[in-house]
């Protein structure tokens, strides 16, 4: 299709579909707070989540993280309810490490933030942090693509304050 | 859901479900080695569209490659027939500047053969060389990923041949 | 060696360095910004070169930035005395299209931008639009990594601009 | 400088550049080896040190690898001596987290394994395992680059050995 370029970015409304498709995985501000709160208290003594949370939201508010999140969702949707062409339905439902597209928007997310955005999510995608286990757990939901960027956004946000600090 | 860690990667329907979706978006193989062949003939006096043609069937079997195109396959279907939750479906329509999802994706194809993939890729991206055009120019079809699939593949083939060539 | 958690980042001092060394290939504030207004005027046909300047000088002042830059400065610099150990030596000296660590850090400059910095940085890098040729054809300096350097910062105060507008 | 088209990458040398730079800071191939089962051996029981190392040295052996292993090693060894211009000097030997241009090279060599490589060494930069941990305390060497090229070459031999079983 012809690029439009009178096209208005609807961040608006990006950015709530965005939060209602994460509070429908059962994943609140709060939780990605807790997340950036963990991975740098030992570093920020006074840092609180209150602090982390107010970062998330900012973070979340990004039309690059946006756009990787809402495809992730999306994709993540149709998954559950099985309608993606096969083979690439299968792949998506078995989460199988061979895949490798979960991981490519999650980069995306980090590189909003500088290269030590990358080291905190790779650390979170094997230690699966907080809500990140939970969504890895689920038994009724795929959730291939939103643990990544979950940890993704938690790992953008703390090296953002990580940056911040130095 | 829980990883499925006895899953077997499809790489034979993959490949048919890449190529077949190509196929149905007017881009043949050939397409796709004639762009190589553009980009690498001042350089390589003896190459042949042949040749390339060859590396291509070689890069489109790589699991990572098949995965990222195949995703764009699918959201550009889905998008064409209208069907992606608002404002997603607008967004990508439009075939925005600003969503750099496609741009993540191709990038990832580029990874898989080292970073000068990636200048190639820039160049098609901005030089909209053979088909890319073609697909970018569609007024039937949302072509927002597969022009830089095309486009990313191309770069990989056309570095792996320097490469080698080196 | 212990990373030192008290270091204080030397921002005036680094901008500095860059800027200097920029100054010293030839490549002036105003060079740059020429490419980033040949990259957009097509599309916004009120930017001046002036504006441009304005957001390179901001884009140059980003750590990320001038880290990248500040260690292919340095390594150029070095190269061209002809002191680097061999074999890395005659691989930087000779801008040998299978280095890929010019492009390691152009993308790393590109990505603090977003992933349409990218297409940019590869188009340039092709093209090699203004004063990146001038860098290109040099017969007595080593520029290995400053050309991919200054087309990275374009590339991304080309995007930066681009996402603004959009 | 003019690109010189008719060079000859020299595989051999760089390669042994690359494994005596490493075993100077006391990295041996079985080192990294460990580091590669130990993120392995969960998935794959029958996995073998042994095979991890052979891994490793073919791992190596690509000259994306050597490139950006090879420049961490020069400019580690330049920082030791304190010979780096300032500030780059002061900025290189603190090892400060916001520098990033090590794990930019660090990335660089991931990428040549698929997105999962990255996983993996963002794990390892944050676990800090094997000898990873030893290069990151030496109160001797500055070891700012090569204690994240060890980890993205093990996080790469990994990913490789992962997508093989897969």
């Amino acid at each position: 299709m012809v690029a439009r370029k009178d096209f208005k970015y609807p961040d608006t409304k990006m950015f709530k579909y965005v939060k209602h498709g994460l509070n429908k995985r059962g994943v609140r501000m709060k939780d990605i707070a807790k997340i950036v709160y963990k991975l740098e208290k030992a570093y920020l003594p006074k840092l609180t989540v209150k602090q982390c949370k107010k970062e998330v939201i900012n973070t979340l508010h990004k039309r690059e993280v946006m756009n990787n999140i809402a495809i992730g969702l999306y994709l993540d949707k149709v998954a559950t309810k099985g309608k993606i062409d096969e083979p690439l339905q299968s792949i998506i439902a078995a989460d199988a490490g061979v895949f490798g597209v979960d991981e490519s928007l999650a980069v995306a997310i980090c590189n909003t933030a500088g290269s030590i955005a990358l080291s905190n999510y790779g650390y979170l995608d094997k230690a699966k942090t907080g809500i990140i286990k939970r969504l890895d757990n689920s038994h009724k939901h795929v959730n291939t693509f939103i643990d990544d960027a979950v940890g993704a956004v938690a790992a953008a946000v703390a090296a953002k304050i990580a940056h911040g600090d130095a």
